[in-house]
C-alpha cells in the first residue's frame, strides 16, 4: 500500500538541524522544526507547527549535549502541533492527532495511533496496533502490549507513594481495552483480553479475560461471559472476532490470521 | 454590537488557500494557515498559530480530494493554536480558548464557547449558547441542546462495546449542566434542566429536572427540590432565574425572555 | 548555579511588542510572539511557538486597552507552545511543559513547574516549589501553598451551583499531594501534609496529615499512620523526609533545612 501520494504543503518556515535523514516522499509542514539526529523514513508526513527531535533538558545546560537519535517509521502521519522528543523509536504506520507529546525514549511498534492531546511521558514500551484516543497519559515505565486501546482521560500512573523516585510502571497485556476516565495505579498488571470499565480506579493484578470495574476496581467476572452484546446481538468479547477495521486480520478473520501468524 | 474594533496583528507568515471567503473586518493572526474552501464571516478574529480548514484524512491519499466547506460565523473569536477541520458549520459569536480542536462535520449554533484543550470529535450537533470549559471531549454522534454547560474533564463517549463501529451518541437536552470529571456513557439520554454531579459515571435515561450523581450515577431527586442554595440564599435551580451573564435574557429576566421567544 | 549556557535557536520569525524588557542571557525560540509590557528576567529561556503576554479579552474590543505587565522570573524554562497571559507574576526557576496555558493574574512563587497540557485559569495564587503534572486544571480563586504536588487530570473547581458567578476557590495547604483524576469541589479546604487518593471527589475541610479518599471523599485516617511504605520499607509520609530531588532541603535533610529556614 502506498499512502499519501499528494501534499500541498508550501515548504515555508521549515528548519532542519544537522544529521537529519529524510526518506523518500516525505512531506514536512510549514513552521515545523526538526532538531539534530532525526531519521524520518519513507512516505511519512509531518504536518504544520511540529517540533521533531525536541532536545532533552540537558540540552539547555550542557555544552556537549548531543541529541539522541529519534527514528520515525515509514508511512506515518504526524498531525499538526506535535512535539516528539529525541531518543524515541517509533514504528511504521504511526498516526497521531494534534498537540501530542511523545517524550524521550518512548518505544512503540508499528500501526499505533495516539490521539489529540495525548501525552506519552517517555521511558515506556508500547506494542503494535495500539490505539490511544484523545487525552491519554502514559506514565514512565509503563509496558503496554499489542492491540491495546485506551480511551479519553485515562492515566497510567507510576508513583505509589507520591512524591518519590520509586516509580513502578503498569503492565497492560495484549488486546485489553481501558475505557474513559480510568486511573491505573502504579504497578497494576492487567492480563490479555480484559476490559476496564469507565471511570474505574484500578490496582492489583487481573488475569486474562476479566471485566474490571469500580473504584476501587474489582474483577466483576469473565469478560467473555458478560452480557455485552453488539449491534448484531452477538457477544462482543473477545473483540477481535467482531472488530477488524485497521487490524491485520481485516478481511480474513481473526482465526485465520492467528493461524498464519504465530508472532505479531 | 460591534465587537473587535482594534487589532494589532502583524500579518506575518499567514497562508491562505484557494476559494477562501473572508468577511469585512476579519483579522487573522500570525503563522495561521487557512486551507481551501473556508468562509469566515464579518468581524471574526482568528488568532495566532491556528490551522483553519484542516483537511480530512482523505487529503493525504486521494489525488482528487476537495476540502469540504468550513463556515465560521460572524463576530467570533478563535484564540491561538486552534485547529478547526474542514466541513464544520459554526454559528455566530463563537468563542474558543487555546489548543481547541473541532473535527470535521461539527455543527454548532450561535454564542457557543469551547474552552482551552477542548476536543470536539466531529459528526456531532450542538445547539446555541453552549459553554464547554477546558478539556471537554465530545464524542462523535453526540447531540447537545442549547444552554448546556459542560465542565472540565468531561467526556461524552460513544462506543458501548469497545472497540466497535457501533457508535451511539448521547443526547443532552437544553439547560443541562455536567460537572467536572464525569463520564457520559454511550447512548445516555439526559433531559432538560438536569445537573450531573462531579466525577459521575452516567448511563441510561433521565427525565427533566433531575439531579444525577454517582458511579454508576442514579437519579438522586428533582433538581429544583434539592437544597442547592446560591450566595443570595435562594434555590439556584432552575438556574436561568439566577444566572444571566451572556445569556439572551440578560437584563430582562428569563420569564420575560421566554414570553418573547418561543424559539431560541 | 548558572543554567542554560547554550542554545541553538535561530531567532527566526520572532515578534516582540512595545515596552518589553528582556534580561541578560535570555533566549527566545522561533515563531514566538511577545506582546506589550512583558518583563523576562535573566537566564530565562522561552522555547518555540509560544505566545507571551497574551492580551485579555478586552484587547479585542477596547481601543484604549493596555496590556497589564507580565513578569516571568529568572532562570526559567518555558517549553514550546505555551501561552502565558498578560498580568501574571511568575517567580524564578519556573519550568513548564508544552501546551501550557497560564491565564491572567496568576501569581506563583519560585521553583514551580507546570506540566504539559496544564491550564492555570488565572486569578489564583500558588506558593513555591509546587509541581503540577500533565493536565492539571486550576480554577480561578484557588489558593495553593508551597510544596504542593498535583497529578494528572486533577481539577480544582470553583462554582458550587453551576452556572453562577458565585465562585469560591479551594485552599490547599503546604506539602499536600493530590493524586491523579481527583475533582476538588468548590470551597474545599485541605490542610498540610495530606494525600488525596486517586480519582476522589473531595469537598469539605480536612485537617493536617489526613489521607483523603473516595467519592465522596472521606478522611480515612492520619496519613503518617497509614501503611504507605516506600522502596526502603520505610513509612513514606511525611514525605519531605523521603524525597528531596529539587527541594531546598536536598543534600541537607528536611529537619536541618527547617531549622535554618523559618520562612520559605
Amino acid at each position: 500500500m502506498e499512502l499519501y501520494k499528494r501534499m500541498k504543503f508550501n515548504n515555508k518556515n521549515i528548519q532542519i538541524g544537522k544529521n537529519v535523514k529524510i526518506g523518500k516522499n516525505v512531506k514536512i509542514g510549514d513552521n515545523t522544526i526538526i532538531y539534530d539526529n532525526v531519521i524520518i523514513e519513507d512516505n511519512t508526513i509531518i504536518c504544520n507547527d511540529c517540533v521533531i527531535g525536541e532536545p532533552l533538558a540537558d540540552y539547555y545546560t550542557n555544552e556537549k549535549y548531543q541529541n539522541p537519535i529519534l527514528k520515525i517509521g515509514s508511512n506515518s502521519l504526524i498531525r499538526s502541533h506535535n512535539i516528539i522528543y529525541a531518543g524515541c523509536e517509533l514504528g511504521d504506520f504511526l498516526q497521531t492527532g494534534h498537540y501530542v507529546t511523545i517524550r524521550e525514549f518512548t518505544k512503540c511498534g508499528h500501526h499505533c495511533s495516539f490521539g489529540t492531546h495525548s501525552d506519552i511521558q517517555g521511558h515506556c514500551t508500547i506494542g503494535n496496533y495500539c490505539r490511544f484516543h484523545s487525552y491519554v497519559n502514559i506514565g514512565q515505565k509503563s509496558i503496554i502490549g499489542s492491540f491495546v486501546f485506551i480511551y479519553p482521560f485515562v492515566v497510567l500512573t507510576n508513583d505509589p507513594t507520591p512524591p518519590s523516585d520509586d516509580l513502578i510502571g503498569s503492565f497492560i497485556d495484549d488486546y485489553t481495552q481501558i475505557a474513559a476516565g480510568s486511573v491505573i495505579l502504579p504497578g497494576t498488571k492487567i492480563g490479555k483480553f480484559c476490559l476496564v470499565g469507565a471511570n474505574s480506579t484500578v490496582g492489583g493484578s487481573f488475569i486474562d479475560d476479566t471485566f474490571i470495574y469500580g473504584s476501587p476496581a474489582k474483577a466483576v467476572g469473565k469478560l467473555s461471559k458478560m452480557p455485552f452484546f453488539n449491534s448484531k446481538n452477538k457477544k462482543h468479547y473477545p473483540w477481535p472476532y467482531n472488530f477488524e477495521r485497521g487490524m491485520p486480520w481485516q478481511g480474513i478473520g481473526y482465526d485465520n490470521w492467528i493461524k498464519s501468524n504465530k508472532n505479531i
